[in-house]
């Protein structure tokens, strides 16, 4: 099962409340997929009203809450956000994404690593949204980040892991769960995140967009136990060139 | 709900009784899989015997069986194997599959179009095993084949889709159930086939090869599910060049 | 050095004469590709008028004309026009292209090789444009056609070598040379079909809809020279998971 | 005409000095390529001896050595190692490459920026070497590095651009010179990077260990250069399911 910091999730789904056409059809659609970590922007939340529409609608037992910190752009807006967070919503686990430039919306590592670094001596459990950079996730968790999340594609792109090569090094070399965000636009691209042994995917827009959301969480909820399952089950190896027969080969008419 | 000639089917995934390490485990990842379609190799079956191994562990009342034509290496040898199956195991459906060459075992076209004409003269369900070639399907289609079963990738690659291209086109044009037969070699192959629109895949090998193959069977059970029901719920398009954040832009801080 | 029947050729580019913006540009273009074999449309030509346009600027000792079938929907046909073009153009030389729908110009299997042996014992040299489908290329090498010509992806799509798992089997099996045709869109294709061993490529959309197609066909001259020279210098291979540097690992400072 | 800093190139493709049978194989192989700035490893040149092999083999009119820091393990040691080549080899040019880990030899982020930052006040020229990561190329620009160098794939693996997602965005926003670096393996590789937009390419293991370096030395000198010819006449742009003929389709027998 997986456990980030002390927390155990029967569901390897994350997702996020972005995009969606209503606050009911996110919370239909998050409950539908098993989700038990939900990322939440803070400049969404109306943090001084308990009634806020869409910490409403995720007020449930199987949900925590992670607020991310999207918006900041350095380290210093980061840290301030991530505390904001804490009061209002009661939990010190944040989510860090600094992302300087609105155009592509990618990671700053050098700001992500100051703020992981500070974020932790504060008390906070860090998940930081980065570049699937096998180094950085190294220094992060020299830091003291209590997981890594490389991004598999543009935020919103849905083009699944064309980070592939990368990410597969950070997960033989790292000592904390890997968790694959951003990019992710299909079931099958979850399953293959999965199979490659990562331990948890962050599924938004795919969900969000789709036709019909509730029925894309069930999709991705099933996608994500099937690569595991397969991942522990080990997959069949590639062959190359020479191919066998699922049947033998001695001729069934002779 | 997918139906071929009579025959209607609760599960998209089929499956075949190759490379398992005993007639046992092959039963439960079947059962498991609970795939409702399952090939099984007229010359790896003692057609004489009731009590035939592969046979009786598939004496289920899910499981329907589709005997192949596997090992013969023209159209005269095709007919006279399907003949034979239907005789032995009392059923008129049929996989065709020819393969000259033992080397790659791909198919041959022209073969496979003769004995498809032939075959369903005769009166079979034929279900024909076929490199992903649009032109070929539709001339399959007209000779009166129940479904077509492009190749994903050579047989035993695991390779997964590498005729993507292909099938997109196949599915826009065809008629009748697209299934999507060799190469898939992972869950994550099945759900992108699916999602793609296929009607159904057929696993082998990855399921058979795999260190556990009930495991193994659930996962594809859930990929296939997964990437049907993304395909109905239509995905998020993929997005070039410039991504669009999950979350609006406003800035947090300011 | 690459012979076709009876002919040597010094490029292995060959090109195409659709598209282009007007005769002169295509006249410049390929001069400057030094292709030495040209298609040509028979249908595009005007066979009774020995000024026509396309043929006047195709005047040129360095340049073959390969009349290619395009436009016919079955054997028959083809045959009809291969020896229609014998006559207008002297030669017997034929591409055969045998595409029933229009919508997506993809190759027939069944009337391609019907047409390819007929065209054979009328003394044809018979280049075939087909699918990328490895048995069918072994059966026209049977009844003696002078090369293959499997599509690398539609044509026009400009999507590269999306057949790539095939093509490297007709290469690794084909007595007569291998010419990828279709789906070439950029430099990099050509170079990459090379280096895989196909024998030469046969280029026109890419060429002809570029901004500056004089240029882009010295473009493709050059990468398909580059990539016949690192087909024979032999690449270095694919190294999976664990990297090497370059440079020796023997720390520099210590 | 490419430009960095004060010099300008007629070949837009850089080479290492790495691998190489020998020092004779491995200025053949050079020179061969038109390579007008070659890499070379402080820690494998003899500093304090003019007479020093490589140095020696590499001393030709059209050739600009680029030391690089290969082996230091952060910004100190590469501001040591960088200061000391400047001394020894009389550039102030420097290829700046951190990697902590041996294991995959992949650049450290942080370590880079801030060397980067030191070198560019102590007056060189500075060239780093670096994930793909585009926030990271912009911060590097921001600092006055002359280039980014961005990796197409893990150094050595021969795998291509991998990166190429990240590549288009570093093109699309970067002030100065992006120059693809590692994972190189194959002419179709370069010519696909310079295509995207790469002002150059660096390669030296798929050189360096090719059965024959000079062939391949040139064999990536031409698709370096047809890449880059692509690239200014603008290819013609990849097609989405429905294809486009490079014939009119007007039937030619009716």
């Amino acid at each position: 099962m997986l456990q980030i910091a002390d927390k155990k999730f029967n569901s390897r789904l994350f997702t996020g409340t972005g995009k969606f056409s209503s606050s009911q059809v996110m919370k239909e659609a998050i409950l539908a997929s098993e989700s038990e970590l939900v990322t939440v922007a803070l400049k969404r939340v109306d943090v001084g009203d308990a009634q806020d529409d869409i910490l409403r609608h995720l007020n449930h037992n199987r949900i925590n809450l992670l607020p991310n910190t999207s918006g900041v752009r350095n380290a210093k807006e980061a840290v301030f956000a991530a505390q904001l967070s804490r009061e209002a919503l009661e939990t010190n686990w944040v989510k860090l994404e600094i992302h300087p430039d609105p155009k592509y919306l990618l990671p700053d590592p050098i700001e992500t690593l100051k703020a992981a670094e500070e974020l932790v001596k504060l008390g906070f459990v860090v998940m930081p949204y980065i570049h699937a950079d096998p180094v950085l996730c190294k220094r992060l968790e020299e830091v003291g980040v209590q997981c890594v999340m490389p991004l598999g594609a543009p935020i919103g792109s849905n083009k699944g892991l064309r980070t592939q090569e990368f990410i597969e090094i950070i997960i033989d070399q790292s000592n904390v769960p890997v968790i694959v965000d951003a990019g992710i636009g299909a079931p099958s691209h979850a399953a293959f995140a999965m199979e490659l042994g990562a331990d948890a995917v962050l599924v938004n827009t795919a969900i969000a967009v789709s036709q019909n959301p509730v029925a894309m969480g069930i999709a991705f909820k099933m996608a994500v136990a099937a690569g595991r399952m397969a991942f522990e089950a080990k997959l069949a190896p590639i062959v190359h060139k020479k191919a066998e027969a699922s049947s033998p080969l001695t001729s069934f008419l002779n």
